[in-house]
């Protein structure tokens, strides 16, 4: 970022003198690049989404000069068929990232601290310093796994992501109805990104569990990053905290396109199944040929996997990958500095993965 | 909203319990209504806008897998064309409200109160309670006009609509240019989402004051409500705070539609005039139709029009209109409840309008 003058930055508010935003995994113009590191859907989304745009489009897209549905209900419905949950318990947002922060603001803004894993999805700390939480971040054990009984402690709130990232490692249902009973008076939220590709998903226990937030998106299961569709599943006290917060701050988060074409895929259950197979089989094999390499790798219920090398510097084989056009992630923080985070491809995007790793070590 | 027990609420982050959200005009879905609540264009988005959307189809909308530049660098640049300011003075958004929601956060939480006008968009009080700002609402004149000097005061910041909204009223450009520079040490916003219909646009004072932020959307002058496109334009200086707040936030708030449609939006400068041509004409000749009906209108540079009428009760004339499935606002709030607030449709619209009124009066 550029460097402003003091002078320059008194109009800033104090606070946002001293955030540190996030950073996405870059999204690099490069010609014949394989882009494995922002944990993109290898495979497009359901054809009905293009049939779905296109009905907006209808009549010189005359109906895009009228404000989409603020209360984005025929979105929800569709949810809520896909999901057997009632349409009350939905929260719908501008991806899941817009979704987490107002879940943020809605709850956790307390006097207790938040706890999260050390390692968890790197947005975590930053909205905790948006909101100027208080927070813990709770280690994970040697093996990167979430013990729950850590988070037995006073909290004004708990958020795992189950797959948890960028490790790939889920937690079972049993776990998380222990994590909730053991944080009764607490909001607990579990933060599903990735749970369609082999976790158990916690919508099961919303009915049950006042305290139970369940997060979603459509950006990774059902290939629409493109798309900016993420939602929450909650009771309706908790869902109207969510709805306080986002008509406090922009009533129109999902545009008619968005709304349209998440109403298409989740209306398309085999496709939605049948792709999210194929990732799955995919990253069976994968992780079976990493292995042959000489990787470590966690067990993946992820689109994604988290792979060390004894041999070789994590950093010295993203560098390597680079050159040949492969683009992982690596996150240069203590504990996990020597592993890549590397999305799942098709077979043939995964076949030059290996064959450039070869060349490599 | 439903009521929730202290019980349930107990979930709640505390200042969000007290939270008093925005309230969109109405989106009824009723046949044969005749929408002239949410100040919406009556005329359709540019044809390139169709062909930008469907090259985003191409391939069974295979790019919809990819997150979109979280940048938005494509529309930065045609906004920067169109605007004929620097990409690096602009800064887009979910929409303006989301980008008025970060200006807010980036700016205006301060110690010194934030001055707004006590008639104007009925979200600055939303989010000066969400960001727990003090605030001044500063009186309008008894004519519904600004007066720059009340502005003259200690402040952390002054935001206005001009044209002004419900009124219609506009401020010029050595208004605001006085305004600037009396308030040399804040941040001084000026949302333009009604200046294309006949207003000064400040963009063009940009390079001359470090101070001041213009805003604007794709809602009103481009008939594209439907996708959720605003924009913030300033010096770097201020436009880093911007970058900072929404990347602690939410990094990729425009989709890979609503950033296609947009750009050809801004890429097609005849048709924008053309149709912002239109609904200025169709506002004159509505204005003289109902001022022979014995109504009192605001001088309007807007795309809608502020009137009342001596005879009658506003509130009785919305119900009338409503009856005739004519939909126009009513603010229940002092000094206005005796306005409406009615946006510009085509002639025919307007006719109906008309008609629709000469059946109550």
């Amino acid at each position: 970022m550029t460097t402003f003058t003091e002078q320059q930055k008194r109009f800033w508010s104090p606070q946002v003198r001293e955030l540190e935003p996030y950073v996405p995994g870059e999204q690099p113009k490069i010609q014949n690049l394989l882009k494995l590191n922002t944990n993109e859907n290898p495979y497009p989304p359901s054809a009905k989404v293009v049939e779905a745009v296109q009905s907006v489009l209808a009549n010189q897209a005359d109906v895009l000069k009228l404000y989409p549905d603020p209360d984005a209900t025929l979105l929800k419905q569709a949810i809520a068929r896909q999901q057997s949950v009632e349409v009350s318990h939905i929260f719908a947002g501008n991806g899941s990232d817009e979704v987490l922060a107002h879940i943020f603001k809605a709850f956790f803004v307390q006097d207790k601290p938040l706890l999260y894993p050390d390692i968890s999805y790197s947005f975590y700390p930053v909205y905790s310093q948006f909101f100027a939480l208080k927070t813990i971040e709770v280690p994970l054990t040697e093996t990167f796994e979430i013990n729950i009984a850590d988070y037995h402690q006073p909290n004004g709130g708990v958020i795992l992501a189950n797959p948890n990232a960028p490790t790939g490692r889920a937690v079972t249902l049993n776990q998380i109805k222990q994590l909730l009973e053991q944080n009764a008076d607490s909001v607990v939220v579990i933060d599903e990104a990735y749970v369609d590709f082999g976790a158990e998903s916690a919508v099961t226990l919303v009915n049950q569990y006042d305290n139970l937030v369940v997060c979603q998106t459509t950006s990774k299961s059902r290939s629409l990053a493109g798309l900016r569709v993420g939602y929450a599943i909650a009771q309706p006290h908790l869902i109207a905290a969510l709805e306080a917060v986002k008509n406090s701050f922009n009533s129109y988060p999902i545009d008619r396109f968005a709304i349209a074409a998440a109403v298409a895929s989740f209306d398309d259950q085999a496709y939605f199944e049948q792709q999210c197979e194929k990732v799955i089989a995919n990253r069976e094999q994968l992780v079976a040929q990493m292995q042959q390499l000489g990787f470590e790798i966690l067990p993946s219920k992820a689109n994604f996997i988290f792979a060390t090398h004894s041999q070789h510097q994590a950093i010295d084989l993203a560098k390597g990958l680079r050159e040949q056009g492969v683009i992982v992630r690596h996150f240069n923080r203590p504990r996990i500095n020597q592993f890549l985070r590397i999305t799942i491809g098709t077979p043939e995007q995964n076949q030059r993965l290996i064959d450039s790793l070869k060349q490599i070590l």
